[in-house]
């Protein structure tokens, strides 16, 4: 077991993160758990979404489609059993205002190829790192046996999905490249969430 | 049995199309039998994207999202099978240009409320009916048995995807307006089809 709880073949994304999410965060998720689930279904919707763009920006790019099209049935596959958990306390997909931390990523794209798609790549992974470590933690703690267990089925697919997006750019970059990339994405990402954003989100 | 050849209860959709399809378009494509199955898998997957932007436009509309999001799996699915087959053949995803089908429809979608998301829903349903035609007349007549067969198995969901977007129309616009609308937009359909377009697509 790693120092987060979690088995340690469960932390191969997550040792990429350079800081660990706060006990703040924590409480401010634990105290507002429909925020955050529905706030989660956004997510797993954008996070299909930007898989589909993806595809469609690089559709003659080999091995790419086939890679990204299986993910983004399994991102939807989530936000339809989210979705459900959702429904199933009265509330719907309400509008919620997103937290700065994907705009505040998707700034850091670089945009000449082929630093782009590489970038695309490893801002795509850490957000799924950063899920795979939030869920992992409301799987742990949160205090309701519903969320625990959505959480608890949901976070091994975040780790995968960083594993493909770590393959789709080792695959097409030096190693070195990737690395060196990854580390200098890991700390903006963790400055991003350094300040605790006041509405509760996935990503706050 | 249909005077198509189809059985009576997969002609749900086809009913609704104004014009059947012509010997030339079927002589077209199964000359041409490869670029048509590269453009249905492009098809394919802007049948997804189509339905991703429809989840998102219509965010808060209940009962859309949870339409739609398994829809969007199951072109993916579609998408990666016919993928499959471009790739065992040598080929990939390679771009093609667009016959004026698609943009010639959109053209056709009202621009305010509440009259554009039911021409959204028609003009997609539209397409699948002409697809789930197409696919009727290329599972019987084309020389590929390989062809044959993925045709057949992917037509029937052309036409239960023409149902899912007659549902969603009806379900939330009155039923004759439903039927006036969609008449009006098959006719522009069938009229848009009028002309064989010079390259061979699955609606050239």
């Amino acid at each position: 077991m790693g120092s987060t709880g979690l088995p340690d073949q469960e932390n191969v994304s997550i040792k990429w993160l350079v800081s660990k999410t706060s006990q703040a965060w924590l409480d401010q998720a634990i105290a507002f758990p429909i925020e955050v689930l529905i706030d989660h279904a956004h997510c797993e919707r954008k996070a299909a979404g930007a898989a589909v763009q993806l595809m469609f920006r690089y559709l003659c790019e080999p091995g790419l489609a086939e890679a990204l099209s299986p993910l983004v049935r399994e991102e939807l596959e989530h936000f339809e059993r989210v979705l459900a958990l959702i429904k199933s306390r009265g509330r719907y997909l309400e509008p919620l205002k997103a937290p700065p931390y994907g705009a505040a990523l998707a700034k850091q794209i670089r945009r000449t190829e082929p630093e782009r798609m590489l970038d695309c790549f490893l801002v795509a992974g850490l957000i799924e790192a950063r899920s795979h470590e939030r869920m992992s933690l409301l799987a742990s703690h949160s205090n309701d046996d519903e969320l625990r267990k959505l959480y608890a089925d949901l976070l091994a697919s975040e780790a995968r999905h960083f594993s493909l997006y770590w393959m789709l750019s080792e695959q097409r970059y030096e190693r070195a490249v990737v690395v060196s990339r990854l580390e200098e994405l890991a700390v903006e990402e963790s400055t991003i969430l350094s300040q605790l954003h006041p509405e509760p989100r996935m990503h706050s």
